[in-house]
C-alpha cells in the first residue's frame, strides 16, 4: 500500500486528487466489485474473530454478539456500535442508528474507507492484535468514521446535524475533528485522545497521527487556515501544527514539535519552535517513503537530543 | 467590548477588580435592566435559530425542541441541558437540573457571564456560525457555564457538591477546572478538550484559551499557587503556565509554550521553555491591546521559526 | 513512605523487584494482617467522611449512600463506582460490577494497592481534602484502579475482556493505560485527563504523573518498547517519554518535556528536546529523594527559563 | 373526616359541590393557613419515617435521600419520583420533573387533595405501616397525583400534553384513568393494577376503590356515558360499572360485581349482574355512613352467598 | 366497513378466509396501491396532527417530533416508538427498532392492519380525538401492532424470538398476547390493560375487545384449545372465555361475563356462568350486524338486570 | 411431585408443616444433596436450550448470553435477570443484583423453590416449550422468585427494603405478593397481570393461579384476614377471593369465581356468587386430587352453564 501520490502546491488540487482520482467506468466497476469483496472478507474475519473471542470469554460473549455477531455487515455494526456510543438522552440510538446505516448504504466509499482504516490499524500498531479488538475498542478508529458520516452529511449542506454529531464524538471520544475537514483513507489516529483538527484541515492517504496532535488554525479569520497534510505522513504525539501550512508527503514531525510553517516532503520537523532534522538545506529525504505507515517516530534521536547516557 | 481593566500587582486586588467593580446602586439597576434586555434579546436569537435548523433537518427538530424552543428562558434551557449531560445512574439529571436552575436564578451575574461567553464564541470562532450551535454544541462553553454553578456552590462552602460537579465536567467533557478558580466573562475555551485549571488559578475578562492548556500548581505545598492570567489574554493550544505567575493583560502565550515565570503585559512568550518575541528587553508592547479577541496566534512566526521554506 | 527501591538495569529484573518482593511466609501472614487493617482503618475514615457530607449536603446523600456509605467494604464501593462509570448500554453495570468484584476480592493485593493510591492524592494534592474526594471524584484514582484489574485479566490471558475494559476506561476517563503495562503501588495521576502508558511500560512505586503524560512506544516493531519509570519519579504536564528508556529512581521530568533517551536517577530534565539541569555531566543529584512524593515542579526555573523579569 | 357531602341528582351539581365548595374570602384564607399547616406537619413527619429507615437499612438510604430526604417539601418529593418513575427515552425526567412542579405550586388544592390522599391510605389500609411507605410504593397513591396534574393540564386545554401523561400512567402503573375524570380527595386506589376511569366518571371524595375496578362507558357515541360515584362508597375489586350510572353516596359495590343501573345512597349491590342486598325494596340504609373510609368488604356475606360449610 | 364475513363452522376454514382472501392477481396490484394510498393519505393527517399539537404545545414538540414528525413513513414512526417502548437493557431499542422496521417492510399485510386499527379506534372510540394519539398513547394499539410482528417472526420459526417480544409486550403493556394467536384487522383493544389471548386462539375481523379479557384454554393438554371470536364480536370489560368455543360473527359477550360454551352469531351472552339475552332458544338475532364497531355494551340491560330504581 | 400435605385447620400450623417439614439432620444432607444436584441438572439443561437458541438466532443470542449463558449458577441468573428487569433510576441494578444475589446465596430453599416453579410451569403450560423460556419471559416465575427474596427481606425484619421491591415488582410486572405472604413451591402464576396476594396470604405447594386472581383482605382490620389456599388447588383466572376463608387441598376456584367463604378440599367452587358444584351436600370428592397440577379449568361446564348450543 504505498502512498497514493505526492503533495501539491495548491491544496484545493490536491484534494482533488487524493479524493477524486478519474477512473474509467469499466475500471471503476471492477474496483468497486474488489472492493465489495474486500469487505466482505474482512467481515467474514471479523465474525471469525469475534465468535472466537465469544466462546473463550462467556463474560464478553453477549457484547460480542451484540456488536458484531448479530449483524449481516460491516456497515450495520458500526452503525450499531457508534448509534449505542454516541447516544445520549436527547439524540436517541435509534435516530443515529439509522443516520449511519443510511448514510453508510447511500455510498460505499465510506464503508472502502473504513476497511482501509481497520488494515490500517492492524499493520501498523504492534498493540492491535485483531480487527475486531480495533472496531470495537479503538477511539481513534471509531473517531474517524463517525466523522467520514458527518463530513457527508456537511456536504450536503445538513450542517447542523453535522455538528451535533460533530459535538457527541467530542464529548464521547475527545476527539475533536470539524465536520468540514476532508480526510483520506487509510488513517490511524493512534489512542486518538485530544486530536483537534480544523474546519479547512485536509488529510492525505496512509497518514498516521498520534494522540494530542493539533492542526489548528491562525486566527478570527475565515477561510482556508487549517494544515495540510500529505500522503504518508507521521505526525508524533502532542505535536501541534497551526495555520495553512503544508506538510509534504512523507514527512515526520516529532513528537511535542510546534509547527507554524511548510515541512517540506519526506522531511523531519522536531522541536519547539520546529527545525528540520539535517538542516533546512539538506532536510532528510531518505528512502523511507512512507513514515505514516512505518511508524518510526524516534530514529532521528542521534541527530537531535544534546545528551547522552 | 475592551478589555475590563489591567492586571494589577496583587492577585487579590486584581479579582476584586475584575469580579466586584463598584458601582452606584442606580447605575447598577440601569446595568442589571441593560442586562436582562440583551439576555431577552440573545434568547429571541438562539430560538429563532434553533426553529430555523428544526425546520430545515426533522431530524434534529426533537432535539432542539427538547433543549431549547421548549424552553422559556435561556438559563432553563443551559439547566435542562447541562443536566442532561452531566447527570450519570448515580447523580440523576432531575437533581442536576433543579440545582442549576436554582444556581442561575438566584444570582443574575451568572447569566449575564453566560450571555458575554456566548458572544466571545461567536465573534472570536470562525468556525462558530450561531449562537445556538454554541450553546449546544461547545463543550468549552458548558464547561465554564458549568464552572460558574460549582465555583457559586463553593463559596456558599458546598465543597463536596462543587466538588462532585467538577468530577463530572472533567468527565464528560475532559475539561477540569477547580471549583475554587475565579474566572471572569467574556471567556472562550475553543476546543477545550485537556483544559486544566488549578484551585487558585484567577483568569480576567476575555480571555481566550485553547485546549490543552495547563494553568497548574508547582508542588504540594497550599496556598496561593496557581498562574494568574490578565484581561485580554490568548493561551494557544497546549500551552503549560506553572505557578503562581502572572501573565499580563492583553499578553500572548503561544501555543505549546512552557511558562513557569511572569510575562508581561501585552508581551508574547513562545517556546519550550519561553522566551519574549522580542527579547525580555523589548519585549512586543503593540497596539494589539487584546489578543483574547482578535485571536492571531501566529503573526510572531517570522522572529521566531529558525527555517523558511 | 520512602521509595521501595532503586531502578535496576534489566527492567526484567526491576519490574520483578517492584511487583514480587520476596517475604518469608510469615512475614507475609503480618503483613497481610497490617494490610488489612491499614484498609479497614482507612476505609472506616472515608464512611465517616462520607457520613459528614450526607449530612451537611441532602442534595449529595443519595449519591454518597449509593456509592460508599451502604457498602460494607471498600472493594465493593469501588466495584459498585467503577462499574456505574464504565457501563455502557452493551456493557451493563451488573456484569462490570461482578467483575470488578470477584477480581478484587480474588488478589488482596489490588486493594492494598488503592490504599497506598489513596494515601498518595491524600497526601500529594493540596487539593484534595479527603479521601471520599478522591474516591468519589478522581479520575486518575479510578483509571489506576479499573487498569489494575484489567492487567490481573490480561495476565490470565483473558486478553479481550482486557481491552473492552480498557477501551470503557478511555472513553470514560480520557486515559488510555494499556492493560499489558504493569504499574506500581502508590500512584498518583493527578488531573489524569490524556495520559497514555503503552504496552510495555513498566511503572514503579511512588510515582506522580501528571495529565497528558505519553509513554510511548516508538514505531510499529513489537517487542519491549515502552519507557520503564524507577519508583519515586515526578513527571509533569504534557511530557512525552518514548521508548523503551529508563527514567531513574527519583528523577524528575519537567511538563512539555520530550524525551527520547535515559534519564539517570534524580536528575531533571527539561526542554523539547529534553536536556538535564547540571547539564549530562552534572545532572542533579541532590537531596531530594523521591520527587514522586516531594512534587516540586519549578524549583529548577533559575537554572533554565532565559528571562527575568 | 367525616363524607364532605352526599350525592345529588344532578351530576353537574354534584361535581360542582364536590370540587368548589363555596366559602368566604377570610375562611378561605384561615383554611388556606390550615391546609399549608397540615402539609407542613405530614411532611415533617415522612422525612422523620424516611430517616428512620435509611439509617436501619443502608442499602435503601440512597433511594430515601434521592426520593424523600433530599427535597425541602412534600410537591418537589412527589414531582422528582413521579418524573422518575413516569418518565421513558422519548419523554425526559426533567420534563416531567418541571411540569410536575409547576403544576403543584400553581395550584395549592393538589397538594391540599395528595395530603388527603396519604391519609386515607394509612387509615383504610392496615398493610400501610407510614405515610412514607405510600408515597414511595402506592402505585394507586402515585397515579392518582398523576392524574389530578394531567386533568390540570386537560382543562388548561393542554389535552395532548395532559394524554401523553396519562399513557405513561396506564403503561408504568396498568392504572387508566382519563385526564377528563374528576376525582376527589381523600381517595384509596387500593393495590390499583387495572383500574380503568372513563373520560366523563366523576368521583368524590373519601372513595375507596380496589383494583381491577372499572368506571366504564357504554357505547360509542359522545357525551356524559360513565359512572358518578358518590361520597364515601367502596368499589370492591373487580367491579364492572358501566354507563352513566349513579352510585350513591356510601353505597357498597361488592368485589366482581356488574353495574349497570344506579345504585341507591348506602345499598350494596353486589354480584353479576348485580342486585341489591336487603333486595331494591329494602336496601341497606344502615348506620355505615361511608363505607370507602371503613372498608367492609364481606359483612353482606350471609345474606348472599348460598353455601355455609 | 361490513364484517368481512360470518363465522365458519370450522375454525381452520375460518381463519383462512379470514386471513388469506383469495384474489386474482390484478385485483391484488389494485388492492396493493389502493392499500399504499389509504396508509399515505393517513399518514399525511397524522403528520397535521402531530404538527399542529407540536405548535400548540412546545412541551410536547420534542416527543413529537422523535415519535412522529421525524419519520417518513408510519412504518418508520412505528418501528420507532415500539423500539423504544419495549426496549430494555438487555434489548437494545436498535435491535428492536431494526427488526420491527424489517418486519413492517417486509409484508405490507401489516401496515395495512395497522391502518385498520387506527380507524377502528378512531371511530369506535369517542375518547380518540386524532389518529396520532392513538398511534403515540393506545397501549393496545401498539401492543396489536407488535403481535403482528412476533407473529410474523413465529410463522418464520423464529420463536424465541417471538417469545422475547411477547414477554416485553406483557411487561410493558399488561398485555399478553401469544405469539401464535391468529388476529384480524380493524381491531379495537380498549384500555387494554390485563388482556390475555391464548396460543391457539383466533379473532376476526373488525372485532372490539375491552381490557381484562381472557381468551384462554382449559388445561394442561397441548392442541386447539383457546376460543375462535367472529368478526364483528364485541366482547365486554373483564369478560371470561375458556376453551375451543366459538363466539359467532356479531355476538356480543357483556362485561364481567364467563363464557364456556359456545355463542351464536349475534346472539348477546352475559352473566356468570353466561346466559344468553332472549334465552337459547331465542337469542338476539337483530338488525345489530356488527357490535364490534356499534360498541353497545349495554342495551340489553333491561332484559337482564334484577332491579330498577 | 403428589402435594405435600392436606390443608390444615390452624393456617399458622398449616405454614409450619408447609415451610418447615421436620427432617432428620442426615436426611436433610441428603436431600441438600439431592437438590444441589437437582439444580445444577436443570442448570445445564437451561443452558443447553440458551445456547441451542443463540445458534438458531442470532438477533437474540446478546441477550440470551447476558442473562443466561454468562452466568455460572441459577441463581447468578435469575439475580441478573430480576437486577436488570426491576431496576429503576433511583433502584439500581447493582443494588439489586447483589440483594438478590446474597439472598439467594444464603438460603438455599429459596433456590430449591425456583427449580420447583420451573419444573410447575415446565409441566403444567402447555406453551412452555423450554425451562429457558420460563426463566426469561414467565413474568409470573420472575414475580414469585422476587417474592421469595422480599419475603426473605420481611423475615429479617427489613421491612422497607422488602416493600420497595414488592414495589417495583407491582410496576414492572402487574403482580402485586405483599412481602409477608407465605407461598410454597411447585407454583404456577399463568400469565400472572393484575394477581393481588394480601399481607396474611398463606399458599400452599403445587398450587395454579391464573391471572387477575386476587387474594384478598375484608377491611380495615388488621390481623389475618386473607385466604388460606392449600396444596394442589387451582384457581381460575379473575377468581376473587376474600377474606380469611379456607381453599381446601386439592379443590378448585373457577374463573371469575368470587369466594367469600370457605372451600372444602378438592371441592369446586363457581360463580358469582360462588356456589359448590354438585352442590354444599355433595362437593366434588373426586378422584382429581391436585388439580393445580392437571389443570382442568372447565370439565365442570357440562353441571354448571345454563345453555347448550
Amino acid at each position: 500500500m504505498p502512498p497514493a501520490g505526492k503533495l501539491q502546491n495548491s491544496p484545493e488540487k490536491q484534494s482533488n486528487e487524493i479524493f477524486q482520482p478519474s477512473e474509467s467506468e469499466s475500471a471503476a466497476a471492477i474496483s468497486a466489485a474488489a472492493a465489495d469483496a474486500e469487505a466482505a472478507g474482512l467481515w467474514t474475519q471479523i465474525k471469525a474473530e469475534a465468535r472466537h473471542d465469544a466462546e473463550e470469554e462467556p463474560a464478553l460473549a453477549s457484547y460480542l454478539y451484540s456488536t458484531i455477531l448479530s449483524h449481516s455487515s460491516l456497515e450495520r455494526s458500526i452503525s450499531f456500535h457508534l448509534g449505542n456510543k454516541l447516544c445520549s438522552s436527547t439524540l436517541l440510538s435509534t435516530l443515529l442508528y439509522d443516520l449511519f446505516l443510511n448514510t453508510f448504504t447511500s455510498d460505499p466509499s465510506l464503508r472502502n474507507a473504513t476497511v482501509a482504516d481497520l488494515r490500517a490499524a492492524r499493520v501498523r500498531d504492534p498493540a492491535c492484535i485483531s480487527f475486531s479488538q480495533c472496531l470495537l475498542n479503538y477511539k481513534g478508529f471509531l473517531a474517524i468514521q463517525a466523522h467520514r458520516v458527518s463530513h457527508k452529511l456537511w456536504t450536503q449542506s445538513r450542517k447542523p446535524l453535522a455538528l451535533a454529531l460533530h459535538s457527541r464524538v467530542s464529548d464521547v471520544f475527545a476527539v475533536d475533528i470539524h465536520p468540514a475537514a476532508k480526510i483520506g483513507r487509510g488513517i490511524l489516529l493512534d489512542h486518538a485522545t485530544g486530536v483537534v483538527i480544523g474546519e479547512t484541515a485536509v488529510i492525505g492517504n496512509n497518514v498516521s497521527i498520534l494522540h494530542h496532535v493539533t492542526l489548528g488554525g491562525t486566527g478570527k479569520a475565515c477561510g482556508d487556515r487549517h494544515p495540510k497534510i500529505g500522503d504518508g505522513c507521521l505526525i508524533g504525539a502532542g505535536a501541534t501544527i497551526l495555520g495553512n501550512v503544508k506538510i509534504g508527503c512523507g514527512a515526520k514531525v516529532g513528537a511535542g514539535s510546534v509547527v507554524l510553517i511548510d515541512v517540506p516532503p519526506r522531511a523531519t520537523a522536531v522541536g519547539n519552535p520546529a527545525r528540520l532534522v539535517g538542516g533546512k538545506e539538506k532536510p532528510r529525504n531518505d528512502d523511507e517513503e512512507c513514515p505514516g505507515e512505518s511508524m518510526d517516530h524516534t530514529s532521528f534521536i542521534s541527530e537531535w537530543s544534546d545528551y547522552i547516557i
